[in-house]
Formats: C-alpha cells, sequence, structure tokens
C-alpha cells in the first residue's frame, strides 16, 4: 500500500462536508481521534482503523474540556509538523486530518484572540471569554457509573469533557468506525457504553496497548520523563506482569494480595501510586477476588508525569 | 399535494437503514419527534418541516426517561392507530413513522416480558429489570444551565431526559431538518443549545404554539381536564395577553407586577400554579424589568393536570 498526502481541515463544517461527500461515493469511513504528538500507538489505531474501513479520518485537538485547572493541559506536548510527517510516512495512508482550532466556540460570539483563552467557571464551564452573552458551552455527556471508578477518583471532570468532546467528534466527522487505544482502558468502556447508550450508529473497537521495547506503554507524556524516572516508570508493567503470572499460573486470586504487591513495587522503583485497582472488564466495579476475566489498572506518578497502564488477567 | 402512506418503523437499525437510504437518493430528512395522541399542534410541526425537507419522520415514542416516579407516564394518553390515521390524511404525507417499543434496552440483555417494566434506580437510572449486568442505561446529556429554571425546579430529571432520549433519535434517525414546537418553549431552547453544543449536522426549527378556537394551547394533556378545568385553564393565556398589552402597550415594564397579574387571574380562576416567570429570550435568566424582548412563561395545575404554556413580550 502506497503512502498519502492527507488533508488537512480546520473547520467543522468542511469537516463534515468532506465526511458526507466521502461516504456518498460509497466508502466507509475509520476515525481516531488523537490529541496528536503522535506515536507507534496512535500509529497501530490507525492501522487498525485502515482494517474497516476505506477513508481514515484522524483529529488532532487537545481538548480543553478534559483537563482541571491544576492539570497539564498547558505543558501537553505538541508537534502538528511533525505528527503530519508520520502521517505521511503510514502505508496506505490517511486521507484526512481534522485540526480544529477551537471546538468550544461556536464562531460569532468570539473574536480570534479570545479563543486561546478558555475558562472554567464554577460548573467547570468550558466557554471563550468575552461577549458570549450566556451563550458559552454548556452541554455535558455523562456516563454516569462508569466514570466514577479509577482515574474518575483524581480527575473528576476528565470523563466528562472526554465524553463530549467525542460526541462532538462523532457528529461532526460522521464516521462509520473509531478506534480507541486499550491503553486508555477505562475511556475505551465509556466511550462504548456512550454509543450504544446514546445510539450512535458507530463501530467503536479497542486496540491492544503497544509498548516500548523493554515494555513501557506509549504515551505522549513519556517524553516528559527524566532518564531516571524513564526507568522508574517501568517498574509499572514488570509489576502487572508479575501479577498477572501469580493470578493465572500461581492461582492467586486475592485482589487485596495482588493490589498490594504492584504498590510496593511501584513505590519501590520511585513512583507515587494514584491508584492501582482489579476490576470487571465491562462494569469496571472493583473485584474482591478473580473468578473471572478482570482488568488490573494502574495510575502513578513519576516526578510531575502521571502515567496509566493496565493488563487484562484471566481467572486461573 | 396528496397524502402518503407512511411506513412504520419499529427498529433502530432498520430505522438508520431507510434514513441513510433516503438520504443517498439525495433527499434532505426532516423529523419531527412526538410521544404521539397527535392534534392539530403536532400537526403544524409536520407542516414546518415540510417546508424544510424532503422526506418526513415522524416518531411517536413516550419517554420513560422524562417522567419521574411520581409524573403521569402510567397516564399519558396514547393511540397509536388513531394518530396513524391523522399522519395519513395530511397534505404532502408523512414518509415514515419511528416507533420504537423501548429506546432503553440494548437487546440481547432483555427479554420482551421485561422490556415493560422500568425502573428508576438511585442516579434515577432508567434500565430493564433482570439480567442486565451492569448494562443498564447510564449516560445522560444535560444542558446545565437552561435546565434548571421553569418546568426544571419542579422536574428535576425531565430535561436531562428530554436531552437524552432526542439525542438517541437523532442519532438513529440522522435527520437534516428537526422540528420543536414553542409551546415547550424551554424544550426548544433546551435542543436549540445541545445541537450548538454538541455540533450536531442539524438544523433545529421552533414552531409556533397552536391553539385552539379560545385560545387554549394545544396539548395532549388537555383531554384529562374535566369541562370545568377546561375553562379554568383558559385562564392562562387570557392572562398572559392581558400581561403582553400592558407591557407592549401600556409601558409597564415590571416584571414583579406583571406576574402577580398572572398568578392572581389563575389563581383567581381556580388554578394552582407552578411558577410564572419573565426570562430572556435565549438565556432564560429571570427578568426584573423589560428592556428587551422576553418570554412569559407559565406553568399551572388544573385538577391533576399539569399545563405550560407561554407568550413572547416585545419592550414598549
Amino acid at each position: 500500500m502506497e503512502a498519502k498526502e492527507p488533508i488537512i481541515i480546520t473547520g467543522k463544517e468542511d469537516m463534515r462536508k468532506w465526511s458526507r461527500c466521502v461516504r456518498a461515493q460509497g466508502k466507509t469511513i475509520g476515525f481516531v481521534p488523537t490529541m496528536g504528538y503522535l506515536h507507534e500507538g496512535h500509529i497501530s489505531l490507525i492501522r487498525e482503523a485502515q482494517k474497516h474501513a476505506q477513508a481514515i479520518i484522524v483529529s488532532i485537538y487537545v481538548n480543553p474540556g478534559q483537563f482541571s485547572p491544576n492539570e497539564d493541559l498547558s505543558t501537553y506536548p505538541s508537534d502538528f509538523l511533525g505528527d503530519i510527517q508520520k502521517l505521511r510516512s503510514i502505508p496506505g495512508g490517511v486521507d484526512a486530518v481534522f485540526h480544529p482550532y477551537n471546538l468550544y466556540n461556536h464562531g460569532d460570539g468570539c473574536k480570534r484572540s479570545q479563543q486561546q483563552e478558555l475558562v472554567r467557571g464554577e460548573g467547570n464551564e468550558v466557554s471563550c471569554v468575552g461577549e458570549n452573552g450566556g451563550g458559552g458551552h454548556q452541554t455535558w455527556v455523562r456516563v454516569e457509573r462508569l466514570e466514577k471508578g479509577l482515574c474518575g477518583k483524581s480527575r473528576p471532570i476528565f470523563f466528562r469533557g472526554v465524553a463530549t468532546v467525542v460526541t462532538k467528534l462523532f457528529n461532526i466527522v460522521e464516521p462509520d468506525v473509531a478506534v480507541f487505544g486499550k491503553k486508555d482502558y477505562q475511556q475505551w468502556r465509556i466511550i462504548q457504553k456512550m454509543v450504544q447508550d446514546l445510539d450512535f450508529g458507530i463501530k467503536v473497537i479497542g486496540a491492544e496497548v503497544m509498548r516500548e521495547d523493554d515494555g513501557l506503554a506509549m504515551s505522549s507524556r513519556n517524553v516528559r520523563l527524566s532518564p531516571d524516572e524513564r526507568k522508574q516508570a517501568l517498574s509499572i508493567i514488570l509489576a502487572l506482569s508479575k501479577a498477572k503470572v501469580e493470578a493465572e499460573v500461581g492461582g492467586k486470586d486475592n485482589c487485596k494480595e495482588l493490589r498490594s504487591l504492584v504498590i510496593q513495587s511501584v513505590e519501590k522503583a520511585g513512583g507515587r501510586i494514584d491508584y492501582a485497582e482489579i476490576v470487571d472488564l465491562e462494569s469496571l466495579e472493583p473485584a474482591e477476588v478473580i473468578k473471572m476475566p478482570v482488568v488490573f489498572c494502574v495510575a502513578a506518578w513519576f516526578g510531575n508525569v502521571r502515567l496509566i497502564d493496565n493488563i487484562e488477567i484471566n481467572a486461573s
């Protein structure tokens, strides 16, 4: 398969028009939403999308709606030209890149200079500063039970922001298939459930976690790790792999013990655990004993970088 | 224009397939969501839709997600065959009627006999009883500021249910244009805002209130009024019209005084006021003085029937 030169679209209406035009030609549309700073993990999502659809759209948009004021929105890495370079070199290629400037601005009310400033008010509203006359964004999609646990505990508005921006992107791009990485396991399950509950005509596919040669899960945030932190961060997947063996081969089914094992390993390596939970694959409810397949999810800080990873574990 | 025999579709996937097929033929799709028991008000929405689109879909579905346990879901009037009869006689006609059995059931988990029972749990979840294994509906769309006032005060989950079911219907029907009645003024503004905030590719049109010869706003609930209550109910529009004249012609701009006038008139007639508010046309924030166009919204009980109505008022 040859590579392609993707068209770059910044306007919502242009994106929808392009997508409808492609559909009218009888092609199915595969969609991979990203926040940019693309790595092999993203590329694997695009390859997965290529298996299921004839035209591929990748979005690159750092969504302010999912960051709390104390989080790393301003330091989130970006390299748009590098991203396009990478997309160009993918065999089979990408047809269009949707790169909107601001998805929370309804046009008339906000001048260009004001678009860069986003405010989160009392209700964590995202709106542009200035003369919006009560027209600021106020509609949110929530997947109420799934958004509560795991990352939802330390990032209370995160999944509200994710579900909302994905709804917006789905409505603009109108894809047939969308691919999400299982590295963000809770996010994948939330989008799956949202698509089911809200009757989107879209097939959601979860793609396996992509890892560096030593096992570290690929993440745009990895570049912010110091060399020491980079070594420490490896403790997550080493501990999770060990727990998987102990459970599947060694027959250890007590979740409290398995969690202690992982927490101790990561902390010993120099990480600070945010959570280490063993939960049901679909409901994400915590398990006490491993009787059915589960997923072991971890979030931990190394310096000021928060990483997540997970591993699926079968009952022994 | 000739009348048509509408096709009746009950399955979500069949509905989407039909709609995409019609669009592939180059036709635009107009959509009128209803809860059935159709009257001239609904017919006027369909006529409005005909002006903007080439194929018309009407949905008939009493949405359990917008009724609280203490509300009139079980007594909400229905007459499906009568409705179809009415749709058949509309000049220009309706192309398809979407009449789903249960929009909150995801297929496999619920047997037919269980579908009829809906539970609203702690979080007011709507799900089918039985083996849903945590699969019950849990995704809700909220238009956070607009949903709070007016009807939102006495019906706290109402607009959450409306916004969510309309999102579902939009995703199933995939229309180009959707028509809502301005009789449900707050609902119309909420859907408009939701479509803007979530980037639906749908044009929302508000159609004027249809009234009986004596002025009573048409509503499916009117049939539940006794002859006495029917007379009392007329007090709403009489008082609103009087307030409009006092404001626009008489120059009375004090909202507190105008509200008192309406409250007293309706109560004197035998109604119980739920609210009588003068609010901004778009933000629906209460006004103290009429400086710009506003809308005067009223909800009142007559016996055990709750009616709403409204009138737009210009500054004098």
